[in-house]
């Protein structure tokens, strides 16, 4: 990687009017230089974010200079890439199938991407794209630096070290954003600090995607944990919101009753937001409908979701014509700061998740962990960070060894390995026959999405 | 341990009217010489025992010279023992407790003393026991041979060796011989030999008690697992039995649906009869009653163990009385031939529970697993036994963490370290605040059993 | 394995008239029905040893039925072959070079098959037709069982499994007994048993081949640890043997000083005699010919060796013509025994070099271990043995990644690669460049037989 | 650590003319704010440095406000502390005979504080000091910052971390920018750029103090690994030094050889100079002096050592006078960022001893390792550094056992057990009898510093 070159970034999913738009709203806010490749498997939404990404160089305050590019095909776009952010969602019903079938036989989840009945067809429908994405890579930018947004992260990533073992890719995820805000939160009050962000609460942070926990925290070298021990025990049983209530309209807000519990059973903080964290356990949290919402976090709303898709495509209309415009900035994500601290604009320490090496002592290596990482110019390497705790080692390892069937099940096309993960899921309360009903109406449903598996 | 002279075997729970007869029988028919002490909490019993063993040496065919004799307290009954044999057993009346309380959570178990909630509440009755025995064992007798017999086996030795780690114990289980007597079964027919002895049937064995599996096995140097892979498959669906719905009048019987099950997902055959099996798994084969007869076992039947009871201590007056008599030998246990083993009569090789010194390969050092061992004159070594399936190394991880947490909750006399074992429990499909309450009537409900833990 | 039939036994190395004869003698004194086929590169010795075979039928107290044929070539020899022997010899000349070339450069070897640049050059040599040997095993006869006999035995036994994961292989050495027969004879000594014999002592034994150690040791259930310790305190110094000054004479013999000395170290006793243990350990025992004699072992004597050879094939012409006749019996090596319980004709413990499965629990997966192990029909299975002390394992670790490195070389036809291994050998005393030279040296001098490598 | 106030940093060893000349000339040139408590055994030293050190704020340039002060006693010094620095040196009078007498015997070596039989006596002296330190850090200032730079550093930190296993203690060296200032330069001629900085180059660095290697190295992102293959083959046999046979003048300097050697064979390249990696190794560049000669580095010169105290110990005296000043800056250690960094200003990548928790893939864990570590506000992290080569691996083993055993011998205060150790360094090359007479020599010759071990 040469400093002064433009970079060439490809963008597997570039049509995203999600991720895709707070991508571009944060490269412009940053001094890079280069051109993205826009890929998506439908192409329209990828020229729109082209001529909306574009518009970005118009704007006041913008500091990059980047050009945006629909591509014609997935070659086009990595070809030479120096980066790779492979960043898809699947289609929306899909996931409906995924949630509601479960509800049938007593199974609730409350976000569906990462684990459970809903995050195993996930990964059975997405796991094929990815030993195809690795294949591509390896042929036509093997030194490019992959870094893999969606879910489910841990086989995703997995999938693409067992394609290509020297590839360069590890994970981006914010959800471990929702510890330190919390936490920067909760120290700003105990401190009477006006306003502490996030960046300055330093944690060491263990476990997998969708599952890591923190055990250690300080805001400029003070260790905040007993702050944070007196403020769980005080709102154990009531919860804490900023907004009272708010989880009822906001999905993504909780009142991390569920991270209070676990916190103080186990000694270490959940990283991720309770909707995620929660899907993880046995059905502690979610054994009904009624159970989340005691539990103060709120289930995955479809509907709500759908709205927004159709708002979001509504605007990119008007962002296209020049009646709206993206506000720049933003950092609701660390990629930027990843891509720009790959490319040698200074250091970065964040979370990323990665092959263990021995990064997290008590889990086997070669799983995919989350933990800090250090960013410098064309290097990752994850920072050791201890082990879990005894309970939640046993938590956790059910999940890297049903992470790893369902590679298999997806490297051997073999939908009955995949079952054994099903059912071995902590969530997955019934008895065994209804198991498999199930998952044979789970794959019905999204049957056309899995010919893969019959070649 | 010089050969000549008569043993000295301390029997712990030696008012039995169940094992505590097998045991005398078995004994009088091999060439051993000594004099076994009987303790029991109750007197009374292990003064019965005492005049029904001592009746033996003047049955014909008795081989045996061994004097029963009850002791006033246990450090009589342990004072320079040569072995100590651990065979105790609750109250009825909690075992209505430890099974009645789940069901009406929707917790159902089929055996109740190994693991589910019902196995923890029995351990933590137990296991302060356990401790003393331990410190007994040290004091009064340091280098016998200790052989347990109690559920729950794995942290009842685990307990031991915690407190006492030169103790030279290990447990002995007659449950895997019901994997043997299938094979040796199916043998027979598939080979129309008349009479195969499950001693003929060599495997090997891995896991831990309660949950250990059998993935070689031969017949006169033959591999059979061909056969019983046929098997399996033929009979997967409705089952096998020697006598057809048998399961439904003797709880100890079952149609190895479970058995042929997992043999088919996991390539390892379950070691023990389903109804063990299927409580070391989630809710699969016991998510209801229903489930449970679809899987054709059955639950353990109190009303037809008190019912046996009954009858039990109306036959020992009779057998007092010299009006009937016990039949020698039977062979139920290895128990007796441990005991010779390690005397110097003979090496044998059979199945024992050990703390893991690399027996089986992935499982944690110092776990209690159940695997072959080689008994000889003053020493148990277990053979290698390889590994588990990643599938059924997921299964049992979680139990091994539980275990550790129990004995955890032993010694620190901390109730709440075991609550973690309870609701990580695989058979715990319960919400969080429904499990809280569950554990809290289930441990109000033998309060007069823990007041060990509130000192 | 049909126990009826008669064993098709195939011996690679059948010329011999050293371990050949003793084979055919032992043979002779058990009831075993069969076909040994001899092959050997040069087919005269072979083709004697079919008749002097052939000759134990006919003699008084024989009571084996084997038919003795010499093979014509290596495929007719392993065909269909229930068991397979591998015996092979490298030709006297090369030991010549082996050992006196390292003499030029201060190294002095006492044994020269195991280790230091003697075991290395041998290896060399001899390891390209064990990949041969796998092979053709795994062709002609995929489940005979596969005894090797040959050294180096850990790289010959790591070099087949490499070649052929699924073989059913192990070592059977005979030095171990070095062990067990002091301790018998000591402990007859001790407690006053007119004739106690090496196989009623029981012991623990952990370690690698040439260099496995002892830390348990019973008499009929009586720990014997504390007799020995006391002897090889007394006679730590001036070392202790049944003929004095024996080693003088017979190189096999030794004073024990090398056993004590390391037992009074390190709390384990060496299993071989002190010529082997020598060679694996820093030039503490042979830094110079003195150094050897001060220790009171032999180096191995090639005149001697000369001699015998002469005189064996002298004997070999009588043994045809009748003129003289093997002794039945002998019982030198567990080579038969060891057939014998796999054949189904009762158990047996004894030691044997097997793959770790975790036996030896500080060494790594997968190395060539000596431990005991249970033989019975059709299974091999190591017994867990514990670990080295930790000074143990620091001497031990460097043999097993030179032999790894050795075999790597064997595998890749890279000489550098072997390089590494001699001079990471503990005898290695040479500076770098001197070690260079000394390895040119010596493979030029072999160069015939290492044209492997350069094809 | 409060981020205002000033720093407490207490010195032992504050007395040294060397270090501490250079860390007090470092400090002068950073905005640090505090007090430096000086002790040393003998106070006169620690007292003149205390002048010297004071006269640095009347100095143009000096940016830091630091008041250094002479402490009566260790209490003193240490009490409150933030920083500890422990750097102590041994008497020039004992090192004499700690390389000397192994001369007599044919053991050379060429640094003589790390390994090697001088290695061991030096921690047997120094090593007591260690757990006295230790147990005063824990009861006077348990949350200061330990820096170790006293050799043998591994032993020195095994022996803080086994006394007191919460100590914040890691080890500082320098000896590892020896690599990258080479890198740097060839850097710099291979691409033309004039002057690359050691801290430009990025490397990955793996293994224990005075035994680390580098396998990946990059300049401004770009891998250099191939421009020092290129660079090492080119001078392999002639060795490159800036100053052609600098070495025979400067002993710190040397040709590389050894570095160009063992990366050419293990594919990874020693951190340190030449003369501390080949006495980690047996005795392949140090047989003889002139092996030594041959690979171009020279051994250490005691009476160059001599002079250069007499030297400094004169110009004290004119330091103290005013007649003379040292000159500010220098950054010949990372010690002053390293203290920075934790005291909050600003982040530090750079290499640490630490103990392993995984950072070195293939170490126990536990064993002290140096690799680079990230250091933030009151926090010190090691970054996975993956492992070593098979090879290398071997070589360190052996260290890490004799650290252990060393470490044991002082805790047990047996010098039985450190005999172990020094007979299996790799340079001991002796017999075993002569290496008892040199180990007995040596302890003689240093009694009077060993009377710990008596009491």
């Amino acid at each position: 990687m040469d400093s002064g070159k433009r970079l060439k970034i490809a963008y597997i999913g570039g049509g995203s009017f999600r991720f895709g738009w707070r991508f571009m709203s944060e490269m412009a806010s940053e001094e890079i230089c280069g051109t993205v490749s826009l890929y998506d498997i439908e192409k329209k939404p990828a020229l729109a974010n082209e001529v909306i990404g574009n518009k970005f160089r118009e704007q006041k305050g913008c500091r990059s200079d980047i050009i945006y590019l629909a591509a014609d095909n997935i070659n086009e776009c990595l070809r030479d890439a120096d980066f790779v952010i492979l960043s898809i969602s699947g289609d929306m019903e899909d996931y409906v199938s995924d949630l509601h079938l479960p509800e049938m036989y007593g199974i609730y989840q409350s976000y569906g991407e990462n684990t459970g009945p809903a995050g195993i067809l996930r990964a059975l429908r997405i796991l094929p794209h990815y030993i195809e994405f690795a294949r591509k890579i390896k042929e036509l930018c093997p030194n490019a630096w992959v870094i893999n947004l969606t879910n489910p992260m841990n086989v995703c990533l997995m999938t693409l070290y067992r394609e290509f073992p020297q590839i360069k890719a590890f994970g981006s995820s914010s959800e471990p954003f929702s510890v330190s805000e919390l936490l920067a939160e909760i120290t700003g009050r105990s401190l009477s600090v006006p306003s502490v962000h996030r960046r300055e609460i330093k944690t060491n942070l263990v476990g997998i995607n969708g599952f890591s926990f923190v055990n250690e925290a300080s805001y400029n070298g003070m260790d905040i944990m007993p702050i944070f021990t007196e403020f769980a025990q005080k709102y154990a049983d009531d919860g804490y919101e900023r907004r009272p209530e708010e989880f009822r309209l906001n999905p993504a807000a909780c009142a991390n009753k569920v991270r209070f519990d676990m916190f103080l059973r186990y000694g270490m903080i959940p990283a991720q937001s309770d909707r995620i964290t929660a899907e993880f356990c046995p059905p502690w949290y979610l054994r009904s409908p009624k159970t989340a919402a005691s539990w103060k976090f709120a289930q995955v709303n479809i509907n709500l979701l759908k709205k927004q898709q159709t708002e979001r495509a509504a605007r990119s209309k008007l962002l296209m014509e020049g009646g709206d415009s993206l506000r720049i900035g933003g950092y609701t994500s660390d990629c930027i700061s990843q891509i720009k601290a790959l490319a040698g604009m200074g250091n970065l320490i964040t979370n990323a998740c990665l092959p263990n090496s021995g990064q997290v002592e008590n889990l086997p290596k070669g799983v995919i962990t989350e933990t800090n990482a250090l960013f410098s110019k064309n290097c990752v390497r994850a920072v050791t960070s201890g082990g879990l705790s005894e309970e939640l080692y046993a938590l956790t390892v059910r999940h890297t060894v049903n992470q790893k069937l369902i590679v298999d099940a997806v490297f051997e096309k073999d939908l009955d390995i995949a079952f054994n993960a099903f059912i071995n899921d902590p969530l997955m309360s019934a008895d065994l026959s209804s198991a498999g009903e199930l998952y044979k109406e789970m794959l019905t449903a999204v049957s056309t999405k899995l010919l893969y598996y019959t070649s």
